[in-house]
């Protein structure tokens, strides 16, 4: 038994968003979510980790081939993120807030099956260079 | 005479924008401009670099002051691009397709005459980790 | 019940420092410190990530607003040692000889309480582009 | 008794390598391992993060010293891989497909017992800007 | 006449490589090159901008579309060099050094040509994080 | 004749200074320095850009030795501002108010002479993560 390793795979995509609630007013989301509730959008380029753990293949040295796990990634999530709007066009999105917080959950949530060999451990985003986000799964 | 040294300020911001032609349809415009045409929007964190010249003044060891030129580049730039739409929200770029070559051109032209000690220089634009884009009033 | 969220903020300062103890001489420090221990002091520009953890609050999509977490870091720490010198300036490093591990778990203390939604995870502190410093409470 | 940190030194490395098992056809090592098994070798500049926590001893606010840690991870690491190639020079990867995997594991295995204030928490190693890989002695 | 922009996409690349002269034994060749001779070979993650000036379209607001010059500079140049080793896979190579200088000459001379919209201006390349080197047809 | 390239060496250094005019008062110097003037000192880790320009060598496919170099400033300029106090410490800022505008200027003026292989082109220095400046020799 080799050990057990986790790898990383490293995206970007360019999208539009918006935080606001549509049940209130633009000046109660102003108020909520201060500029990020600007009605006519704005965007970021986010970055995104995804990050599996298992023991490493001893015919491979793999945990799972990274090529696969960066096919997987563009499949379900950037195909449907990258120079698109977040709030509008995002399938795993729609009706929620799109937080950072809540686009690292959908995006463990569509992948977290698809991962089949070793199992999905972390989802980070850094939405600019000041701050960033994990979920595990918890 | 101390010398002539160039300057830098690095300022970012987040914003939404589309590539189009409002004369042309979505169709046309996909043609022209790929995907930055889709019409929900799209964004970016963009990073601006101002580069200011001239002599060093002996009395203070600055070509000019980091913090004026912050606050020039703040006042005239990034409160009108920061959490905002490049084409409907933004005077400078009023009826101008917001490519970075477009945006580098109305940014010197917004900052020239605002500076009077030293000479603005150039204005360089990073759109995402893979381009970027500089305007030197040529 | 959402999930829970690690969040980061990331904010800059630029301090001087000096390790030494002051029972020693300055040969026995240069001894215990090397160059670190040098009298005339040396300086950083640090990056400081504080990770707050919890539950995300489904009325808006956070764990906690980003701007509060910026507000107390920049009230509580920033202020505090950004452009000031570690040793003589900063009342949380007083009597203490400010390693960065030092740093981290003085930050932690500062912070831990003020963290009222969600709690404190980790302080993370980046010394140069070469190491850097973690504190997760234990 | 001050506390545990995590401290972490970072040292980067240029290697050439090649995926492949001895006992396959190249065709067949193309079909398992992609380009990265290309006969005539490619290369990386690879960056190592060695991580190590432990109390701060309280005569020094140190977990270790990091002069003390460059030099252990420069003599049994780096000399070995730095501008060499990890398949034909490195003697703690003779008999291993050189996938990052197994370099961390085998990084591990090197520097566990030479570590003997604090304990070694983890090896990080990013092969290029878009991956990275983690071992932790599980 | 919008105004004269400079444009950069930037590539990267994995490659081999060695610095030798075939006519010189390993000792010389070592005492010449250094390191960088060993003959086993040794590898980089090297980075790529190109960099193409002209004056902005009035209709597309480019100067260039980015993704004509991506599939120009993969398709004559990161084709021949990615995974690859420079002294013996790439053919804009053969016969030459593979020092950064040799490499940013050879490709501006690959790429000066296929640039069709503007003109080529600059071939910068990144060989490590402390070293750059930069070719402008001179 | 090859062709004439511009190659760069990147160091980095961690220093203390402090701005302000012997001849004028705390409060005068913060009128004018802002926080800067603080007292009791602050620090950076500053890094720096030498650039030299030159035909490339056809025997060695250099402008000039890297390693070369990088000895040249190490020796020259790393040694004397690297844990140091750049007012007190540092020979060649000795009277000057050590603004970068002056540091850029002060070390061209120590390197010029030192570059016998091709000649200096320029000198960076980062203070920040957000300002850089640059002489020429002009």
């Amino acid at each position: 038994m080799a050990g057990v390793v986790y790898i990383t795979r490293r995206e970007t995509f360019a999208a539009a968003h918006r935080l606001f609630r549509p049940e209130l007013s633009d000046e109660e989301n102003l108020k909520l979510f201060g500029k990020c509730s600007h009605p006519n959008w704005h965007g970021h380029n986010y970055t995104l980790e995804v990050i599996v753990t298992g023991e490493v293949d001893t015919d491979t040295g793999f945990v799972m081939d990274l090529k696969d796990l960066k096919e997987i990634v563009r499949k379900n999530v950037i195909s449907k993120v990258d120079h698109k709007n977040l709030n509008l066009d995002t399938d795993f999105m729609k009706g929620k807030i799109p937080t950072s917080e809540n686009i690292v959950i959908a995006i463990w949530n569509e992948l977290e099956d698809k991962i089949t060999k070793g199992k999905l451990f972390s989802i980070k985003l850094y939405e600019t260079e000041n701050n960033y986000f994990e979920y595990k799964g918890e």
